[in-house]
């Protein structure tokens, strides 16, 4: 018998507590905990939040320029003039982008692909926004390099292997992150293929 | 530099990501994957979320009888006929509530406190549904036994404490759930205070 389906407070909470647990990440446990949290906090707060909820779905789009989440047609990264427009750092998803962001070690240009290749996930080439990166490299020169920051596993690989092939006839240099032992990470816990590839990479001192 | 402060997908989902950072145990991340995992879900569900967040504010209230969270003026318990209306257990919060539900082994009706006597946080007997109790009990006989359901920690049986010595002069039998070493877990792992309570409440078998 689950707390959803329990009888007490009433329909209500019970749809909230249903609906919260659909969220990624949040079990019944933690979408009980959400959702009397959200009652017991002021009318203010649940005015702002349930508006916060149906803006973002309607007034966030995708840049038409990077491909990123934007509120406006074109995000304020691909206004920003002050971004170096030779360098296209290509992510997988918004939150690498913001993850980037935070640490401040980029200053060039976005495009997000809202995905990887992952054939087992039926997920294509067409799924990501590759023809849009393709679009935009084939619009206007002055690019000189794609970085492809998608995470070092297998999809993320695959990917940085396909888009260098995409980008091949354009002859723009296709750059991949470096991997290896996480800077602050002991050498001792690190996984095979970690050390495997921190061993590849090696780089003169 | 937080994700909330950082630039990119603009105002609609970094506000989001703010509100919904100030649920507990929600932290900057969680927020932004919640945040991004409602940007990608269909507008069905944002728009149903953002109802129900809306709803409980303003259709849930209080039990009139029991103090726990009801969407009507009497919650379900309450109307219940079948249930047993002889015993009442007296819990801390809704979640409590629910977790005796959930379990299935409480027939009778509920009291919730919403909350525990803590001096040291600021919180008093007239801070909790204590004369809400009172007044309850008072307005009709029939009931044998209260059962207090409050955690075995020291604000829980304080509260405990001072339940039972509100209620002596009804001369209603106030009784504690018992506590000691969880079903199931290891006596190896157990806590002192926890062997301790399980050997000063110990049986005959």
């Amino acid at each position: 018998m689950s707390a959803v389906s329990d009888p007490g407070p009433g329909d209500p909470l019970r749809r909230l507590i249903k609906l919260l647990a659909r969220l990624p990440g949040i079990g019944e446990k933690s979408a009980m905990r959400l959702a009397l949290a959200i009652v017991r906090s002021n009318a203010e707060y649940t005015r702002a939040l349930s508006e916060a909820i149906s803006d973002v779905h309607e007034h966030l789009g995708l840049c038409s320029v990077c491909c990123d989440l934007a509120a406006a047609e074109v995000c304020s990264i691909c206004l920003d003039a002050r971004r170096d427009p030779t360098v296209i750092c290509v992510v997988a998803q918004p939150q690498d982008r913001m993850a980037l962001e935070r640490a401040g070690v980029f200053r060039g240009r976005y495009h997000v692909l809202h995905g990887v290749l992952d054939p087992l996930a039926g997920v294509g080439p067409s799924e990501l926004k590759l023809s849009e990166l393709l679009a935009r490299l084939e619009g206007r020169a002055g690019v000189e390099e794609i970085i492809v920051a998608t995470s070092p596993n297998v999809e993320g690989d695959a990917t940085a292997l396909y888009v260098s092939k995409l980008l091949e006839p354009l002859g723009i240099a296709v750059t991949r992150i470096a991997s290896g032992v996480a800077v602050g990470g002991e050498l001792e816990y690190a996984d095979m293929t970690t050390l495997h590839r921190a061993l590849e990479d090696r780089r003169k001192i």
